[in-house]
């Protein structure tokens, strides 16, 4: 019992891959008192990492890597960034400890895109570990409920959200993608493997070409996670370039779930959408109940 | 009775815009015994209608339009093809049969354009007309049930089949788009108002940069109407472009909903799938019962 209750005390590995989001969240987790192990993926860790003083591994040094945890007394551990090189299997063979998972680690990195990160938390686990989402050491970092970036969506925008949210929520349910975007009372983009940003370039396409007739800022993109989304493999994220591609998209606004999706680079992401004149909004659950 | 019973012999007045499929619904109308008098929209309609020897009527000829139709006898009107430029209110402005109908007709081409063709189809029926859908008059350009180019779907591509089935259908109640693609046991794209040729696109170029990791002709595009879809203003289509599309997203074939999704330049559309070693099958109903 005493384990347990002191797990929270206890250090929580942070294993980093690239982009801003680690040191944001190794960031946030401290500031909630709780001690971090902060650990940069070799050749993909950001350069904004360093100032939290990571251990840098490799590929070959995953016994390196449970050895160094355990050492550290961790029992959480927390997987976050990109991982843009998929290691080859000559980096992957390097210590004792990776050889002797390594049957197991190939088994990972030879299934589909999808399961990898799923595979590698079965790995982790496994080990003894516990895999935990970002979002549960680094809450200050989710999108809150209510008015982000003000003013609240009214009129038109309340009705296209609406859609757009019945859109990705019948999306969700079938495991397909995090967004959508309705403008002028239909949904005209809905996101599949393509990511939110290439789906907002093709809604500033369709305006350009004329295959979707508005004028000024209208439409809302609106992004949650699907219904029972493993937020530990994949936390739907925005950031400045959502604003970016949003405004170019020529939108009013968009629309987040409330705790379950991030907003990475908080301040510039606002300051963004104040300067291009996009509301920010938090929705909380599902339209038809729950 | 009789007047109704002979509503068949009568002929039917055919609205020609542009692309080959009006000269095809004409050919094939006529082939079932039907008599057609086709009417060419001047600027759009393709130079293979010519040798049906269409009435050629410009947009400010509307009053002509009408004389011209009732004088033949027509009762069942067909309105098939794009019309690409939207006519101006000078040219509209023409006949005094034009003139006197004007109100109304601005009012429907300054409506948004989906509802358009729906507004247009008020104003034939306003005038007495009643008009259909170029299926009913030209079946056989439809897509019929079970292989139309073999082979039969099996393992992998039926389990994505019925994957995108299920994303088009949850988009179709949704009123969304028409058409998905599942591959490797997942829904990588759906469409929206891009259209299925720029869906079909994103698919390549999502296998070309690694999105989609996936080797050999695999995955399948399904396209079918939505349910309670008006096919008299917009009848999903496949054709020539479709089959090289999805033949460059490197699918292993294409499934379309049997008697509700035209097929155009059958011959070609046919030898073209052939010719790239991909299946065409046609689907009945909704995937959960109907």
């Amino acid at each position: 019992m005493t384990a347990l209750a002191s797990s929270n005390d206890a250090p929580v590995a942070v294993i980093c891959g690239g982009g801003t989001l680690p040191a944001e969240v190794v960031e946030a987790a401290r500031a909630t008192g709780r001690e971090v192990l902060a650990i940069a993926i070799k050749g993909e860790a950001a350069a904004a990492l360093e100032r939290f003083e990571p251990i840098s591994l490799g590929w070959g040094q995953i016994g390196k890597l449970f050895d160094t945890m355990k050492k550290a007394g961790c029992h959480d551990v927390v997987l976050i960034g990109g991982v843009t090189r998929r290691p080859d299997f000559r980096s992957v063979a390097g210590d004792l400890g990776t050889l002797r998972r390594l049957p197991r680690i190939i088994a990972a990195l030879t299934g589909g895109d999808d399961s990898l990160l799923v595979k590698v938390i079965g790995i982790f686990e496994d080990e003894g570990f516990r895999v935990i989402g970002a979002h549960e050491i680094a809450p200050s970092l989710l999108a809150g409920p209510g008015a982000i970036v003000g003013p609240e969506p009214a009129g038109e925008a309340v009705a296209d959200m609406q859609l757009a949210r019945q859109a990705v929520e019948a999306l969700g349910r079938l495991d397909i993608g995090q967004a959508a975007v309705a403008l002028g009372g239909r949904v005209i983009a809905v996101e599949g493997a393509e990511g939110t940003d290439a789906m907002l370039e093709r809604c500033a396409e369709l305006r350009r070409i004329g295959r979707v007739n508005a004028k000024g800022r209208i439409g809302v993109l609106v992004k949650r996670a699907k219904p029972g989304q493993d937020l530990r493999a994949d936390l739907p994220t925005i950031g400045p370039k959502t604003i970016e591609a949003a405004a170019q998209a020529g939108l009013a606004g968009i629309a987040l779930e409330a705790g379950r999706v991030f907003i990475a680079e908080r301040d510039a992401t606002l300051a963004a959408a104040r300067d291009k004149g996009l509301f920010l909004h938090g929705f909380k659950g599902e339209l038809d109940g729950a």
